[in-house]
């Protein structure tokens, strides 16, 4: 029995501020294998989806088991590729390449049984998302319902999504359960779109099931596409609510969803997160679509765009596993972390400098790989600031900046004082592990961050100094005058009451961003990700001065 | 003859600094068709071809000419498609679609005639470059000597650009010559590449030619790697030098080169700049390939890039056309915009401020969208300032951030006077005309533009005000206390000593900014045309209030 308890809703326009969840960048990029027919006129298929899949920062592979000559108006000729062919092109994507996640659109006969022989034959774990098309938006029928019963009879067990839209869900039940279940008129309420994913999980066996409402507006709102999400492991439905737009650009709106889906769930989001992003990149394509053709139009698949936690909205009960004001203290002695953080303020480099042991053209070496450095932490300050509304949090950024500025100017008058001039100074380019560093700190800064996550990219260095710089202790002899200066001067500046006033301050501002910002435990996962990553840096960068 | 006066060089890795020229976001889309192979595998043909146009912000369409089973070690299965299936996708493509920009790679004998036919069926003008593969990276032979003359025969007079390496190159002059002019010895000079060239040219009637000189090392710089272009127009040659880099991340190259080129041409770049960008397009590709599959792997099409004006490296002799410190005067007297400075500069919405004509609806509604505006202001700010690499302008640009923030706080003072609450003016959204102006200068600001664009993107608005505000002049009847003060307020501050010498500040730094950014007439047509933009979204933006 469904009750009211089991049915749980996203609005994916919501007021609320959401969570930036996008991937962050990693060195293994994810796979997507789209198996589907091409549309030659790029709006739909496979050219849909390797645009799709290129836009989430993956990368597309493809078996085209049909050609397609149509364009926005229509499909005028096809042509199936043989299934010998498909088997090969499955052998070579498979045998060369770990594939992450499939997503198949248009099938024909032959590629069903030669995918469920392939995802045998090697094995395959992976994620496999099903968009069961059986008509284009330009209104060609592709499959039949003996088709219908072959790819669930096939390829059922291996599914972990479908995406039938309602006339295709209609089509699966009265195939599957060999009766007329459903006529063509419209379904009327909420609850038969429950009652229709939960009778394609019964009749298949899939785990997952997403029945996509399209046009149909739901009585209680006109103006709401309703699509909904059946999770079996838990039993649960969630419905996934959002604008209608009138529009005749929704060429490819089907195959964009799973790609975009199959992408999402390949960057190791979840379920609900995968589906929600991938509904709000088709909505913001058709919003921004751009007049392509003389029919049903392409959407924009060239969109920038970031993506948000929507289970945060679902599970609002989140509460901090920590106690106000310990934010920083529960980051550096989190279990993945701690090691790490011991490592890094209990560094070598530090220790080298208070005791003078460090060679001076390696502290020159640091000095020049820190103004590089300082010069793009500036950076990541201002694309910080780019998040803000809030003409007094502006101030506070403007003042952070001039410090920056006073900062940098002071390691380049240490450089001068050994005989650099500007030119030399202006010429330094970063090492391979400074470029690494400032490499992730601007992806997440410019691109996969909000204010949060680029608060906590910042928090390893600006922390970890003051820490490592307290902890080098003993004294050592040192002959030359110049160096004993620097050195002293770079640890006591570090140490300085100024210095530590600073830190305070500035874990006064990381547990307000927690209290702001953090509301769920994705995101604490994924701040717990990002304090561990800059900490490795810091200790990579650091033992290069070694 | 040849002489040394006509032979030209790029270095593409240079120290000067270089202009963007990144295209500024159009609403009209280019239309990039590739006419190519499919590889399944994903780094190669149609499949690298779509995820290059689609990284340049074009619009991907295909016409599958073959089908591959292929990875990074080899191609082990070809699939044909038929020449009645290749004519129907043209005929679907062009029957519907304005197509910009046609690349080809591998062609089969019947997808030859087919595109001729339809370029004549639909009087095709637009741009053709020509990939001729013959071999692929993984080494596969794909075409005969037979094909090269069926290739040259049908399409020369309509290919804008025809991209052979070396080996192609041989082929085609041994194969139209009709006699065996090249053995299989390298070149040894960079004059026979010149040379190369040339008879490719006119053997073929190919209006510009492009031999990749691929891995072979010239004898003078073992470290680079060396392509000539020859512009049959004005019999020139310009060498493309760019850094060797010992990589096995070389699958698809050639087919992203086209594409790359055939995109920038599209974008309306000239024909220097669309080749070495798409150079460095393949060359970053390269640099930041991942590792995908057990062979050649494929290079990374995912880079976020920025284009850059490589023929200002060329035509060294730039001179700005007016006297120094003209510059705002030479872009607001331009032919193409004086009338639109004209029509903003003696706006009606500031007549009627002055004058107490416009309606406080209308004014409170433009506070409103004016603090929208401002707030994305001050971020374009802050994305200018991330392209600074020096912390005294850091200072400089904290300041000017200080100031808007006082700006902003001072519209919103407006707001209160007439009781709103902090929570109104937070949930004020921006209006259609406004969110059309943010979204521009944000483009320019994140994507499109370095310093000088987004500094000229920036002025219209500032000093425009000053003018307009100047020129309001009259005096009108005002019985509403509040209204006339707030009016008053409005016209004084933007007529004040304050803003005027703010005004001479910015106009100084503007001609400090051309003398510092601006070398080349493509930058200045640039500039034309981000002034002239912006005035009329002032325009736009203005008439809404009215």
């Amino acid at each position: 029995m469904m009750t009211q308890n089991n049915i749980k809703n996203v609005h994916l326009y919501t007021n609320k501020e959401l969570e930036s969840i996008t991937p962050l960048r990693n060195e293994k990029i994810p796979k997507v294998m789209t198996v589907a027919g091409s549309d030659s006129s790029g709006g739909a298929g496979i050219e849909a989806d390797i645009k799709t899949i290129t836009a989430h920062q993956c990368y597309a592979m493809t078996c085209i088991v049909t050609l397609t000559a149509q364009n926005t108006k229509g499909v005028t000729n096809v042509a199936k590729t043989t299934g010998e062919m498909v088997t090969s092109i499955f052998d070579e994507n498979f045998s060369d390449i770990e594939i992450d996640s499939i997503k198949t659109g248009l099938l024909s006969d032959e590629s069903i049984p030669a995918l469920k022989n392939t995802i045998e034959k090697y094995n395959y774990k992976g994620i496999l998302v099903v968009d069961p098309v059986m008509v284009s938006t330009s209104g060609y029928d592709f499959v039949s319902n003996k088709f219908l019963n072959l790819l669930i009879d096939t390829l059922a067990p291996y599914i972990t999504l479908i995406t039938p839209n309602l006339i295709e869900a209609k089509a699966l039940v009265n195939t599957l359960s060999k009766k007329v279940q459903y006529d063509n008129n419209p379904l009327v309420h909420l609850e038969e779109m429950y009652a229709m994913c939960k009778k394609v999980h019964d009749l298949t066996g899939i785990k997952n099931i997403l029945v996509k409402g399209g046009h149909q507006s739901w009585g209680y709102d006109k103006n709401l596409l309703t699509d909904v999400l059946y999770i079996s492991q838990t039993d649960t439905y969630i419905c996934f609510y959002s604008k209608m737009q009138i529009s005749h650009n929704t060429h490819g709106t089907g195959c964009t969803l799973s790609s975009a889906i199959a992408s999402n769930l390949a960057s190791g989001l979840s379920m609900v997160n995968s589906i929600a992003n991938g509904i709000v990149y088709v909505q913001k394509g058709i919003e921004t679509a751009p007049s392509i053709g003389h029919g049903h139009g392409p959407l924009n698949h060239l969109q920038s765009f970031q993506q948000f936690n929507y289970e945060s909205l679902i599970n609002e009960e989140f509460e901090l596993p920590f106690m106000k004001g310990d934010a920083l203290e529960y980051l550096y002695d989190h279990t993945e972390i701690q090691n790490l953080w011991k490592e890094y303020t209990n560094h070598k480099f530090m220790k080298q400098v208070k005791n003078y042991q460090l060679s001076f053209d390696k502290f020159i070496d640091f000095v020049e790989q820190n103004i590089v450095y300082l010069v793009n932490y500036t950076r990541v300050i201002l694309f910080m600031a780019t998040k803000i509304n809030n003409e007094e949090q502006f101030i506070v950024e403007a003042d952070r900046l001039k410090t920056l500025s006073k900062e940098i100017s002071k390691y380049k008058t240490m450089l001068k004082k050994i005989g650099y001039d500007d030119f030399k100074i202006n010429s330094i380019k970063p090492n391979k592990v400074c470029q690494k560093y400032i490499d992730l700190l601007l992806s997440i800064a410019k691109d996969s961050g909000d204010y949060f996550d680029i608060s906590i990219s910042l928090t390893p260095c600006f922390y970890g100094y003051y820490i490592a710089c307290l902890n080098a202790t003993g004294k050592g002899q040192c002959d030359d005058l110049l160096k004993c200066e620097l050195y002293d001067e770079w640890i006591n500046q570090h140490i300085s009451d100024w210095y530590k006033d600073a830190c305070i301050e500035a874990e006064k501002g990381l547990n307000e961003t927690f209290e702001k910002y953090c509301h769920s435990q994705t995101k604490l996962d994924r701040a717990i990700q990002i304090f561990k990553m800059f900490t490795s840096l810091e200790i990579e960068f650091l033992n290069y001065f070694l």
